[in-house]
């Protein structure tokens, strides 16, 4: 049984979701985040097996074929997935793992990991959400315009999650996600595994002389 | 559907139950006890619908009769038990409302409640518990070794709760069980009728001009 619990987090482009994520992956030293695989050309300064597994086009398909990723998309010319073998040895570690994908990614991971969880964050505002999207303003109408209507379908499916949080306060939603993750390491499974000899002794208590 | 949850909370007598309870009754506005009937007389400084609902012997045997219970017990001469309409008018409002309850109690609510969350907290170690059990030392060595019987009975049921917390030190285990609270509140169902608005705003604004 894996010890570590697969959460997916998923939000609209503007929801703050890529912040939240990098803080929690600093302040909790149980959670790590699932590495992809891309068939992309690494970028100055990104490192095989850490920012990405890079890997060419024949090899990624050869691994579709095989079933070796929890999910893939393909975007413009290059592909991306979650290899499997990759998560399994995270969570086996004892690690909480995270993989932020989309509702389309997460559909397929929740038909192959049906013990994962999954966690939707929104903003708290459709004007905080054009305002984010928005960004430097660099941007032409009609391309912010693509990108809402994009988060807006991609909010459609918030109804599909296990939990959803509000990202007014960053602080606050931190502290949010960091409750679930803490919440479900308190479940009696990883417990039980947790404190088997505490609770041996706990029972063996009654037996010896008070 | 109710607005709140039910949290069965048990522990063996020494594993430090009602002093997280009190505390987390204290910090959290969002959390109230059950309020249980009971047949046996006020204490000097209890007040009826406060600390308990007092009753009569017939009035709560026909109670029982009327299925109006949750969990009802006999204690001595007396009768105690947790009012089904009582706990459902709290959640009804909102509240989480936690039951302090053994775990007989516990398996007569998740019965006739199944979608309540249990809590069972332990005590860090056995010497601790013997400690705590045997309070300012006034007690007998045969009535010592009987609660530490008693508590280890309520012990092998730890498997049947939602969740484990260890009470090793008090503000780390009440974090713990804070972070139950509020990961459930953040579970999809409740946050929908809280974030209604938000979630048709942001649904809606992919139609604005942007």
């Amino acid at each position: 049984m894996s010890k570590g619990t697969l959460y997916i987090v998923s939000a609209p482009s503007g929801a703050g979701k890529t912040s939240l994520v990098a803080k929690l992956l600093e302040v909790r030293s149980d959670l790590a985040l699932s590495v992809s695989h891309t068939t992309r050309p690494p970028r100055p300064g990104e490192q095989d097996g850490v920012h990405y597994h890079f890997t060419d086009a024949e090899t990624f398909l050869a691994m579709i074929e095989d079933g070796a990723f929890l999910e893939h998309a393909r975007v413009f010319d290059n592909y991306y997935g979650t290899s499997r073998a990759a998560v399994q040895a995270q969570l086996d570690a004892g690690k909480d793992v995270i993989l932020e994908i989309d509702w389309q990614g997460a559909q397929q991971v929740r038909r192959l990991m049906p013990g994962c969880q999954s966690i939707f964050i929104v903003p708290p505002s459709p004007e905080t959400l054009e305002a984010r999207l928005r960004g430097r303003g660099q941007d032409s109408d009609e391309v912010i315009e693509r990108r809402l209507g994009e988060a807006v379908k991609e909010i459609e499916h918030h109804v599909e999650y296990d939990y959803l949080v509000v990202n007014d306060d960053f602080d606050t939603a931190l502290g949010e996600l960091q409750s679930i993750f803490q919440a479900n390491r308190l479940r009696l499974r990883p417990q039980l595994e947790r404190h088997r000899r505490l609770l041996e002794n706990l029972l063996a208590s009654g037996g010896r002389k008070a």
